[in-house]
């Protein structure tokens, strides 16, 4: 028999200001496997993170190396309001390390386990007790802002910890942290752990999300009287990560009215470190995920059409995103309707049903619906005649050598076109021949390729964004032959934008 | 002034049998957007998920569509030993359409919240309430077990939704579930819901993740009286998602030692998942994803070769896994050595430093350290030659046409090879055509392209997977040619196996 959330002790309340973030995306953060930061990424992450309101940034580990340091002193000469600080194992020469990179404090961390304590370290815990009293000491007595962290704390004995703690405190740290190193607790276990070490003095919370218990485990810290949250942007970290600083701002903001950071900078935060990182964030990912504002379904798109809050908890503004309608196998005809009217293309209600049947069977094959998709339907269903002015007559590429070249041959409105180029691949080299055989002025907005796996006789889907003048449209294509595929969506693409500028000519005639 | 998890009303206590699953993976799972599975897609995971031990599979919506009718009627006839069930909407007719696929029950969803009711569907409190109960005994009389699920349930008036619980119950339902259809509330306000419904019969719980309090929602809700927990597996479904099934059965796991699934086959589930629906896991994604069990930092790899328990808080094989250690910027000596003893290779305590600094100096410039790379240093720092028995004298690729030939040119061990081939594209073909000019008996188990975007001029990633007798090995190259980098990979993987049968050669006589 258990309890579930059965025994929370009882809890502080705050105050709006009460609540801080210690953000480490630039160490724990790059502590997961395969990530290293430069020095320019570095610093702007941490100006960003310091104009979207986090209070103390941890920049690195000094004791990593040399280009560890001078990353980190990158970020203090950036003179930021944040304060910035280093990772510092429990050794004086770490400290000394971080005080070389000019940081305003250090996060001290100090074995807090049994296991850590005896099985990793092999000291007892009467010496740690006393290295953290002299450590701490010392790194007070070079003016730097201390932290104590015990390592593993969520798999100590309590009450050494808060012996340990309430040590570190009376040494003159201004913080102590609780950490669920491995991301072990349950939410009871972490309320009662930081309800024991909050009377010492201030009180921070690091969470790990093994158990996807990172958000939970950090709410009941602060419920329990810890008043820095540390977290990292999109929740990277060791393993399954650190709580994510995003979901942590937005739960508070819309489930207790507590602000802590800008919100509406948070998107664009994320972005900036998935792509630093090349950790890619999973469509579902709460509050910066592609879908966090999607609706595909019928009855989600329909509701949502009618009022934006029926299947939203917050603005997508509030993050500083916007919403996303998306046509699949669940559309219903409120979203179909509203994607053709995008497009200028207007259709009866009887045509709309044959359209929705439509939209829905490619749906069912496990086909993404894109624009070029709906408008081939309606033209169709219309019985109008499709318009394709270019068509690809001949496509050869020439790669592995040391100057990739292409050519093309297109018939664009019955003419003939013929153009050769170069580029660093086949695909840059064709996309190049292509341009220079339309001669159309339209700019490839991105160009994107889905992961490639399952061997190199794979099917490769190529997605191309192309604008002209005011109208952009997203295109996808798929052949085995990447160099096929990528030509064939950019032609697909600069049919549907000539005839959507056709159509439109009609329409506000 | 707020509260957190400040006044959560008093819990039930469960014994293990008490928590069970309801999957809908295959429902509100599909609906997210770009998703659409295949009857053959559906049948594997609903025989996964009942091997895994759901009590119940909500196998789709049979109002979508004749073809989502066609793939539930697919997985009604397995026979599993699971409960099948369909999504209804409030009307008759979609009832009718569930008995028609041959489900032992319906998820019959009404509208809870003022928002729903009246902004979205246009009718009453009393006409929903009326509705519902005609429909679930309309449902009991043909049968159907029935759940009733009161959609926006987190934003609707408890007093209401208690009455509407109620009525449900006392017609017959066999159950009725809280939704927080959009991932809006608290765990303090699902507790409360949670409490006031469950007195009235068997209660479920079905979260989304918008705040990142899924989890947190579903714990409390445990502990407020549900039993019966709505999950997706890897967590997809509008939007943020589902609360994960996979996160829920191991928190339960570990934290409260309550069984639910057989969790040594949930990383198998959410590979199958993964793949079925395109939609890639992040790599911390807590329990499946690919880092969620992997170390890089000198720290943890150190700790973990010590006591494996070091750095995890249960052993990766409880969800069917095996741990990694990863080279990188914060490799230590623990972990290198360990990494070159896997390749029979021996080094000195000195050559071990400068190796490790080697390694590290790579790892700061945003490069994973793959095989090669560390047995290139090693070889460096050892004084050995590096054996590269295989050189690249020439390759040629013509794509784009109806037949994507390649020719390449090497040199093995001083003698040229050349051969020729043809393929499904560019890299297809080159592959071939070094496969035929090699003809080493191995085998490529792995091909993988990182998503490209940036450009057609982007550097592109392949990492392949080479395996020879009984070694194997994993590298990587970069070029904007993805031609030339296919093959790159390929010949320093050959390479890398030919120089380790060699040296395990040396190593045993």
């Amino acid at each position: 028999m258990v309890d579930l959330f059965g025994e929370l002790p009882e809890t502080n309340t705050l105050s709006d200001s009460d609540v801080q973030f210690l953000d480490t995306t630039l160490r724990d953060g790059e502590q997961a496997p395969g990530i290293s930061l430069t020095p320019t990424d570095k610093a702007e992450i941490a100006q960003k993170l310091d104009a979207t309101g986090v209070s103390i940034i941890e920049a690195g580990s000094a004791c990593t190396g040399v280009g560890e340091r001078e990353t980190i002193l990158r970020v203090t000469n950036l003179d930021l309001d944040a304060m910035v600080t280093s990772f510092a194992r429990g050794v004086k020469n770490d400290i000394d390390l971080a005080l070389d990179c000019g940081v305003d404090g250090v996060n001290l961390v100090v074995p807090a386990s049994d296991r850590h304590i005896e099985g990793k370290v092999g000291t007892t815990r009467d010496e740690v007790i006393e290295t953290t009293v002299n450590l701490t000491e010392y790194a007070k007595d070079h003016g730097l802002w201390v932290e104590v962290l015990g390592e593993d704390g969520s798999r100590a004995d309590l009450d050494f910890l808060e012996r340990l703690m309430s040590g570190a405190i009376d040494a003159g740290a201004d913080r102590i942290c609780y950490c669920d190193t491995v991301g072990h607790a349950t939410p009871e276990h972490t309320a009662a752990a930081v309800s024991q070490l909050a009377p010492l003095g201030p009180t921070s919370t690091h969470t790990h999300d093994d158990l996807g218990l990172a958000m939970a485990n950090t709410l009941v810290s602060i419920g329990a009287g810890a008043n820095l949250v540390h977290a990292t942007v999109n929740g990277i970290g060791e393993r399954a990560g650190n709580v994510a600083l995003e979901e942590v701002a937005i739960a508070l903001d819309h489930g207790y009215d507590v602000e802590t950071v800008e919100t509406e900078r948070l998107y664009d935060l994320a972005q900036t470190v998935a792509t630093a990182t090349d950790v890619p964030l999973a469509p579902n990912k709460a509050v910066v995920g592609e879908n966090a504002f999607a609706h595909e379904s019928g009855i989600h798109t329909d509701g949502t059409l009618k009022d934006e809050t029926m299947y939203e908890p917050y603005s997508p503004n509030a993050v500083g995103r916007e919403r996303r309608l998306v046509l699949g196998k669940h559309a219903g005809r409120a979203g179909v309707r509203s994607a053709l009217n995008e497009h200028n293309v207007e259709v009866t209600d009887d045509e709309l049903t044959t359209i929705v049947e439509r939209v829905k069977t490619i749906g069912e094959r496990g086909r993404r619906i894109t624009d070029t998709d709906l408008l081939a339907i309606a033209d169709e269903v219309q019985g109008r005649d499709r318009d394709r002015p270019i068509e690809l007559l001949d496509l050869t590429a020439t790669s592995g050598g040391a100057t990739p070249t292409a050519s093309v041959r297109l018939a664009v409105d019955g003419e003939e076109h013929v153009a050769s180029g170069v580029g660093s691949g086949p695909v840059d080299a064709a996309v190049t021949a292509t341009r220079k055989a339309l001669d159309i002025d339209a700019t490839l907005e991105s160009y994107h390729v889905d992961a490639i796996t399952g061997g190199t006789n794979a099917l490769v889907t190529v997605e191309v964004e192309v604008s002209h003048s005011d109208h952009s449209v997203s295109v996808n294509a798929s052949d085995a032959d990447i160099t096929r595929a990528s030509v064939t969506a950019m032609l697909d693409a600069f049919n549907q934008l000539l005839e959507t500028d056709r159509r439109s000519v009609t329409v506000t005639e």
